[in-house]
């Protein structure tokens, strides 16, 4: 099957103009087929505090209330997905940019929970991936903000991480996916103190020993859970480091790659 | 050759929320194959004033800073395209918001005059009538944005009357194209004062009757300027009136038809 990268960024690549030239000149070069996925970075949470719209936090949660829902849909689906299909345009990779109610590409439903208000925020029911499969065979490279839908005219705030693996899960019936995942750090780290102790190649088995002995910073650990997930439903590699290395990343030269036994 | 619908709804419409709803659900209803083009509204306008950016004004026309840019790239290619397309996508029509920036589908160049700022002002060079023609033959309705792009990175503002002519044009060698212009009054009037003085059929020896004897409202000259030019360039017909009337507008019962002698 052809190759398929489905490639995710942060905060840490959006709010920096020059890693994020620096990171779509590189994801421009890519000859395979390719998916951006991008989360939101700071300029969401700096535009509520400058309109005095309260963000609402509950158990370390950012609460995505109707008021900031049209902020992120602004913010992610406007501003920042826009210029990054404007720059990848000018870098000759025909972007196309889209939130998840686009071609009704990503459908999902409001999270509810008796007793517990997540606001406005969306979980995953289906990828499009007839319409995303479609679009890469037209030579395009879409370009996924994380705002989905839920097909009754409600626009939701969903993690861009969830996103990225729930495409790569999708796609993966009709191409070999590597999902990236790119962070602030070089990899998955032995020690979190060295960014040198990156462990490059991450099995099942090997995790489990890692998470068992506790040696796997607590924060990584729904990351890769998420990871290993992807791995069972079908995507081929999961590669882990700094997106700003994507071209390291992908032939394995940087970054952690984690794979089946 | 099929019938294609290019219909651009202005701020009466968009600012209004239940107008906007009646208005969707009767667009999802053309059974023919349709494009949506929208303006901004008072939306944008809010926005900066609440941020506290001052909005340059020239001879009455707004200056789009690069502060200004950057809202309107948020309010219309944000978050009014995405509230438009989700409300679609729940009325079951399969829409596609874009800016002229994703698929390359609208390029553009900054305006330049020696000595006059315009600002981020973009005049459109082309038109990717492939892509649009692609996307209607895979059942989908694009909902353009007036946002476009200059292929090297630079977003630009583009009026929305404009890009929906431009974009009717360029498909008018594929299909049979009926332009809608979607405004405040029922359509073009011989008595500005009179909303049933409505001319239900303007041809061009008409029209310049009309404009010598001085009975078309000055206002309205620009308009029709270009609706003729369109027509000239091998649009069908263009249509003005009101847009939340729009299935009286395509039948003819309603609005002002604009066609050939």
């Amino acid at each position: 099957m052809e190759n398929l990268y489905v490639i995710k960024i942060g905060g840490n690549i959006i709010d920096d103009d020059a890693l994020l030239s620096v990171f779509l000149k590189k994801f421009a070069r890519i000859k395979s087929k390719k998916i951006l996925v991008h989360g939101g970075g700071k300029q969401a949470t700096r535009l509520a505090e400058k309109l005095g719209i309260p963000q609402q936090m509950k158990d370390g949660r950012r609460i995505t209330d109707a008021e900031t829902l049209k902020i992120v849909t602004m913010v992610y689906a406007g501003y920042i997905n826009k210029i990054i299909v404007a720059e990848l345009q000018s870098v000759q990779c025909n972007a196309m940019g889209i939130c998840g109610a686009d071609g009704n590409s990503i459908l999902a439903h409001k999270r509810e929970k008796a007793g517990t208000d997540f606001g406005f925020a969306g979980d995953i029911d289906q990828v499009n991936s007839a319409w995303f499969k479609q679009l890469l065979d037209q030579g395009l490279s879409p370009v996924v903000s994380p705002i989905t839908h839920d097909g009754r005219n409600q626009l939701l705030n969903t993690n861009a991480d969830t996103i990225a693996q729930e495409i790569a899960k999708a796609l993966s019936s009709s191409f070999t996916v590597t999902l990236v995942y790119g962070f602030e750090k070089a990899g998955v780290l032995l020690d979190v103190e060295d960014e040198k102790s990156v462990i490059p190649i991450l099995q099942a088995g090997y995790y489990r020993q890692l998470k068992q002995s506790n040696n796997i910073f607590a924060g990584m650990i729904p990351k890769l859970d998420n990871a290993f997930a992807a791995i069972s439903h079908g995507v081929n590699q999961v590669i882990i480091g700094k997106g700003e290395d994507l071209e390291q990343l992908i032939t394995g030269a940087s970054g952690t790659t984690i794979r089946h036994e």
